[in-house]
């Protein structure tokens, strides 16, 4: 049996995901597709709509066979760190390709990419270097390395156009498997999904994420969403409405940040991962001036900070993730945590168990890992800021939860 | 102009309290009563019922001219610490007297302690830090070097009882006033308030301020207390109600302490003051397994710890309170915080403000010290806690509130 390796978030999952993974795995030709899911906490620094658990039965059900968890350290990290962090778990579980969705839609330009950072060589990471020490953040500095690079090469055309936002991730994707000299093949498909930030139910079959939670947020029913998502999403989404009233958002979550921030204080907020260069005192100051998380952003927000890059902080400042925390668990993935699978993704791993490069955990419980710790802490602060603890079933216990099977 | 002070909390201002007030003017002969009243965090680790602005106000009504505000540092410390604060902000406002309430309610059992005290000499202080150092608490390891320099006098019945709670703060004041060589004079009354823990009210004019909190939180009328608080206790408590819905206490403080207990984790919580001794490892289970500060605090009780002692590490994991903030700010006042104050009051402080051996704040907006600064913290907290700051008008503004005049 091959396996074709997708990197996800499914917040929640929709038409365009199921379209991505029976495309990949069309595509690749492959029996079973693997997803690494990030958990509870996402890529752009916010809280997911349902957990991790609930957004793993919507993928089993459409078109994926097993769901790896993404390490809370990779999943709420900027994009090479993201990058990494995937392309190592599905390098790991023996994927013979890997597939994401981009905005150029094919792989020549992605190829070309890395072949001309494999030419700039050392001088690209000498630029790299540099660009940080002149105070850049990574992936800023990354970019600039890699403009640099194809500035001197002849067809600069040709190369992926990274001014796009699926571009940029893809580009990750592959320069991370070059660093690790994995086997894995790489392909993309085109996202046909409507942009990221769109908000509004288009007239097709297929929405975006974030227009599609909005949906959920503002209405009781699920007559605008129901064309754009599969069967089992609505259901798992009916369900969660039912047993947890809540979704998971920062505004919901906005009471115990606040309180959070200003109990901290400005010394204290220092030692928190990607809190930097004083904006802890702007952070304690809007924290101070506004009860809406709508109202603290529109402080916080400036041309110097991206939204994201503020959420990301915000997340570990909620989960109290310290730069030290991040040290300790380094730049690995050091286990495959599994958090579902089908039949066929249960035959998949029954033929590959003694292949795979790192442990797979089916029972958290009988591993100890700082990374791993980590998870289930965020785990927990997700169910407080939800709020959904109330019988005490979940702090502290996700480690317990068995892979769902469907 | 002559004063005398009294250390307080009001927790809230009932008919004992004013008779307390009233009985030590008569008693001591003063033109003045001044008040050293805990913030919004007390003694005995709890979140004020009613904030410090409010309690002066009921104290101003009934009896007290003057109210300064006990730091925190001092306000939720052990009796011994507390009586320090306490007694060295009197001294420094020159009081000519303080009285305080006590169980054996004459002063000549308590001078006869500090006889046995002084007469022990440099033996009682050695047994003290022997005691320290063989791992008792401070307030305990006191205790025993006291017992023991009780043992070797011809006449230990004359002391004061010192199992009895009032007796022991009374023994503390005038052990740090004694410590100091105050020229302030000690005088006693007997308590006729109800006890601590009676949550009953009871058949007369004096009720417990635990009952009188109870019968708050448990009816919408007040018939049951009416006849326990001064008329302006009762005023200040329903415009309390109807502006801010809540009381504090720890069951409606338990869902942020919660989650910052477990969000900190057993290594942080190991710095906040007076969490020692392995106990953050319980502290943790026990947030985890409960939804409920009642049965949080059924899960760490032991003989081991007292509930006064658990509740003290609980508000400074609240307030986010370290060893470290506390050792920055010492053993010694270095302010009078003026809460409020009646005309006559007023009086008393134009007449003595050039012998007032600290400066007395009214502006506290002009003061910059790490003590006031952590009152302010805390004032912070305690409105986050009770979920009142919907104007956003209370964080961070606490040292811009101009003294109460009455």
């Amino acid at each position: 049996m091959e396996a074709t390796g997708i990197i996800v978030e499914y917040n929640p999952f929709h038409n365009g995901h199921q379209h991505h993974a029976t495309s990949a795995k069309k595509l690749t030709d492959a029996d079973v597709i693997i997803a690494v899911m990030s958990g509870n906490f996402l890529q752009r620094g916010e809280p997911a709509f349902v957990d991790k658990w609930a957004r793993t039965k919507m993928a089993l059900a459409s078109g994926v066979d097993i769901v790896i968890e993404l390490p809370y350290t990779f999943a709420t990290a900027h994009a090479p760190l993201f990058a990494t962090g995937a392309i190592q778990l599905l390098d790991a579980i023996q994927c013979k390709a890997f597939c994401f969705g981009s905005e150029d839609g094919t792989i020549e330009p992605f190829t070309k990419s890395i072949q001309i950072i494999q030419q700039a060589g050392e001088s690209y990471d000498f630029a790299i270097k540099e660009a940080v020490s002149k105070g850049l953040s990574y992936p800023k500095a990354l970019n600039e390395a890699y403009k640099d690079a194809l500035n001197r090469t002849t067809e600069p055309d040709l190369a992926a156009d990274l001014s796009k936002p699926n571009n940029i991730l893809g580009f990750h994707y592959m320069d991370a498997s070059n660093a690790i000299q994995s086997e894995m093949k790489a392909f993309t498909i085109p996202r046909i999904v409507a942009d990221y930030h769109d908000e509004a139910i288009v007239g097709n079959q297929i929405a975006s994420a974030t227009g599609i939670r909005k949906s959920f947020f503002e209405s009781d029913t699920l007559g605008t969403v129901e064309g754009f998502i599969p069967e089992k999403t609505r259901d798992v989404l009916i369900e969660w409405r039912k047993q947890r009233q809540n979704f998971g958002s920062w505004s919901h979550f906005y009471p115990l940040l606040r309180f959070t921030i200003l109990r901290e204080g400005p010394e204290r907020l220092r030692l928190i991962a990607d809190v930097k260069e004083g904006i802890e005192n702007l952070l304690v100051r809007a924290a101070a001036n506004n009860d809406t998380f709508a109202g603290f952003m529109s402080d916080v927000k400036s041309k110097r900070y991206t939204w994201t890059r503020i959420q990301r902080m915000l997340t570990h400042i909620f989960t109290g993730f310290t730069y030290d925390m991040r040290s300790s668990i380094g730049g690995t993935p050091a286990y495959l945590r599994l958090l579902g699978m089908t039949e066929i993704g249960k035959l998949y791993l029954n033929e590959n168990k003694k292949r795979l490069k790192l442990p797979l955990l089916s029972k958290a419980a009988a591993f100890s890992n700082p990374s791993l710790q980590m998870d289930i802490h965020a785990s927990d602060m997700y169910a407080l800021g939800l709020g959904y603890d109330t019988n005490c079933s979940q702090i502290g216990n996700d480690y317990k939860i068995p892979p769902i099977i469907m």
